[in-house]
């Protein structure tokens, strides 16, 4: 039994948009991520999903309204809502969904966005522990 | 949808040992708390349960070890496993656990323990949002 240091953690990595997974609760997993510039609009059709903010401001829009949370703030995306989460700077974030989710749900596995100049794609391996 | 701040949801309550709860992702829940004292002995048969500080300083004993959480900090108590909380000053914690789970477990639901001379139950309603 090894508790999770967020902090810890999260000095261990640096790359965006690839949630890595610290914890499973039965079928939920629980994932670290930095996120910096814009995701994909998409929804997960079968789920809720939950994001924690550790360190920084975190953006998700929707179509009608963006909430903006910060350090020690939470929110519920209930499922079948489609979001499109972004931060202007580097924001820390932990994930709350069941195992198997992949990140960009409907969003289409091989979109894309453009990162200063380059097209990268955003879906990420969802297994991946840390 | 309504995002949730911790320290403002923590301001509304002082009472110690009664998680309440602030969201629902599918079938679980998270839980806000203050401890402080001992919790009582006890397992949940069928879950495991989250332990996620807020703010302050977490022990959790185990038959073999105690496991010492800080801020910003973690742990999966297993299915099954004996465990009892404790905190030697006020500790604010995020639980996450499935619906309906009592938060004393298997350990008695008239359970009390011994506080300022008195005896007070350890019980807590499991359906208290705040």
């Amino acid at each position: 039994m090894e508790k999770v240091n967020f902090a810890e953690k999260l000095g261990l990595f640096d790359d965006r948009w690839a949630p890595k997974i610290v914890a499973q609760m039965n079928d939920v997993h629980f994932k670290l991520a930095k996120v910096e510039g814009s995701f994909v609009w998409h929804e997960h059709g079968d789920t809720d999903e939950v994001f924690i903010v550790v360190d920084g401001t975190l953006c998700i829009e929707f179509e009608d309204q963006t909430v903006t949370l910060e350090t020690g703030e939470m929110l519920v995306v209930p499922k079948g809502t489609r979001h499109r989460p972004y931060a202007e700077a580097t924001c820390s974030i932990l994930l709350v969904e069941p195992t198997g989710v992949v990140n960009t749900g409907d969003g289409g596995h091989d979109e894309q966005e453009v990162v200063d100049g380059r097209r990268e794609a955003r879906t990420a391996a969802n297994d991946m522990w840390i």
